[in-house]
């Protein structure tokens, strides 16, 4: 099945909103075998968003709206849908009975202009909206004598996401009845797309799976997708398959499924009832922030510390004068210093550190922009690396620097017998 | 003037990576009045490219795409641009030339694939990507004879971006040599979009300016843009519109031009000669990472904390026990007594704290979820205020903390005699 994506909205065109909508729409699809063909961006005009799915309804069977399902004048993508597939707007009263109790819960009486959005296409099937009020549907369309179909989902990213997974993806797998679909999702940290492409050669021919990539800095997924009839036995197949991804990958891979590092390594500190102290230097909090996103990260963070400064590193952490003399601040006997310091500080488990040159300014010739060291401190023990990541800017710095301490932390929680 | 964009690359249709550029490119035009009115994303296919391009080419004057100059075989746009319009690809030396010597200053020989990217259509006028390898061009083209023009950029969003605003934005301005534009941007805190529109009204006549808004949660930018004939004064213009925006949102407005409350902030503590330390607790670092974006923030910023944990509050900070037990972690007399404890470890002039609920759990009747403290402490005194922001989930709830405590910090030092 091919698909074909509209955003619709004078923000999208204007560039005043991002549509990440139909990029996610897509990706959850392709799991399913679909094909996305094209996008289309167009403004609240009919003229213009009918000939944009006039357009889209050549190149693809499934065109998928998101936007223009609002209350407002200019809201006009469910008249547009009417008018182009010929069918009379018909009121759906469970829609309006949903959206009445919604105003109501909030001791409000709903605008009489909120009515338009219980307004469907005759025959549409409508798509619940539980986070807000306006419904989406799915609507076929006569096309050159073939039926296809245009749904339309509206344009705020989390009430869409959910009717995609809830009622698109669904809809999608049962028009193909003969094909059922299984996809699992990796997270892996340390290795760039290209890399992992080079390891999997050869793992997994282009018959046993479809193999995607999404990157999202400093994070990256690979994910597997199995299609087969409904008697074959998919999960078995990818349990063969997740065997040889991690046989390939290693411990690149820190969770099946779709998670950020700091959420791995808090349950991992959660099961082991370990807590965790940070001295982090020239991430000046963000691996503090990140930790803290998770949460209940307070069952096992108790102190982050930044200590910028060589005074805060002498006089907060305890980090030896001698050793910052001797080593500098950027440096592994620093950071172990950092790390005991934090942990003995807050009375935490382990201690995680980082120090290292995030640039614009600060390199020298034995430590240029890029130089980081990472550090951790435990009951009984030390350990430290120093990496030279170069100098792809101060942001990358931080996060990249980041995402290694994250993973020498995990790293440590795997091997370490606590 | 008309502007319709193109996206191009597979990973563009497929949703692996969002196009950020379009919107950027619409934005930048509209304060030159050009109107952006549709936009296409297209796969890595020659037919599918120039079906897109015709289509474009029908709706506007001026086409910008986006992504398909690289070096390798999928990468399509030149040619196709170069075959839509009728003319041949020709060698333009000066790219090649600049190409090699990019590849030899990295101690490395071009390959061979890279040469491609020095072909453009002929009569083209080429843009220079002092970035990278792949330089852009503005291409005329006949339609319903009629001159149109395609103008072609990288998919990389940092060396587009520098290419519009260097090439394209003064090519569009000399277009329309009787007018002359001017921009002024203005980056405000504490106001939404609809509250600025309400403090606005009036002042600016629909004649005098264009108003537009930028959201970037948590920022918010509004940009004024007037344009006249060459003779005008339109800086003088400006001033005057100036001085009544400022009237109406007073101290909102934090900068003029697009800057970062860390960034304001730090220039302010620079300008001062004031040092700062900082007591996160629900914003877990946030605000530090944030100061810490700034090149040479080490200059000011001597140490951060995150204490979590009360222990960590008592033992780090010196926050008493009794007012843990009176008030709770949540309060504005521990929020002072986090940021003088901060203030007083590292030594420095101003302490900045944050204490809050962050959520999904620990809310109370009393101090339900988005229950938030801020704390400011100096020689001689200390502030604090307890702010009710409503529960809109754990990351809008860190980082509008995070926003509202540099804001915070931002007034104390516009007000305080040091």
């Amino acid at each position: 099945m091919k698909a074909a994506f509209l955003a619709i909205g004078d923000e999208i065109v204007g560039g005043l909103t991002t549509d990440t909508n139909s990029g996610f729409i897509a990706g959850e699809l392709k799991a399913l075998g679909v094909e996305a063909v094209c996008g289309f961006s167009v403004r609240d005009e009919e003229d213009e968003i009918i000939r944009a799915f006039g357009q889209a309804l050549r190149q693809a069977e499934l065109v998928i709206s998101t936007g223009g399902l609002g209350p407002t004048a200019d809201d006009l993508t469910t008249a547009c849908v009417a008018k182009l597939a010929g069918r009379e707007m018909v009121l759906h009263e469970p829609s309006l009975q949903f959206m009445i109790e919604r105003f109501r819960g909030r001791g409000m009486e709903m605008p009489p202009n909120n009515r338009k959005q219980a307004l469907f296409p005759e025959g549409a099937k409508v798509i619940p909206n539980p986070n807000g009020t306006a419904p989406g549907f799915i609507c076929p369309i006569t096309v050159d004598g073939q039926t296809r179909h245009v749904a339309c989902f509206p344009g705020v990213p989390r009430e869409t996401r959910h009717m995609v997974a809830a009622t698109l993806v669904p809809w999608v797998a049962a028009r193909q009845p003969g094909r059922r679909f299984l996809s699992r999702t990796f997270s892996t940290v340390g290795l760039a797309e290209s890399r992992i492409d080079e390891l999997l050669e050869g793992a997994i021919g282009p018959d046993e799976a479809r193999v995607a990539f999404r990157a999202s800095f400093p994070r990256m997924y690979v994910r597997l997708t199995v299609d087969g009839t409904p008697d074959d036995d998919l999960e078995g197949r990818m349990d063969g398959l997740e065997a040889r991804v991690r046989e390939r990958l290693g411990d690149a891979v820190y969770a099946a499924g779709d998670e950020g590092l700091e959420e791995t390594v808090g349950r991992m500190l959660r099961e082991r009832g370990l807590t965790l102290a940070l001295a982090e230097s020239c991430t000046g909090g963000r691996i503090g922030d990140r930790i803290t996103d998770v949460p209940g990260s307070s069952a096992y963070f108790l102190l982050g510390t930044a200590t910028y400064s060589n005074t805060a590193k002498t006089s907060v952490l305890g980090v030896s004068e001698q050793t910052l003399a001797a080593h500098g601040a950027v440096s592994t006997q620093t950071a172990e210093e950092m790390a005991a310091g934090a942990r003995r500080l807050a009375g935490a488990d382990v201690g995680l550190s980082t120090t290292g040159v995030a640039g614009p300014g600060g390199g020298t010739p034995d430590k240029p922009v890029g130089t980081v060291c990472i550090g951790l401190a435990w009951e009984g023990g030390t350990w430290a690396r120093r990496f030279d990541l170069g100098d792809r800017g101060r942001d990358w710095i931080k996060a990249t620097t980041a995402q290694m301490a994250l993973d020498s932390l995990r790293r440590w929680l795997l091997s370490a017998l606590v």
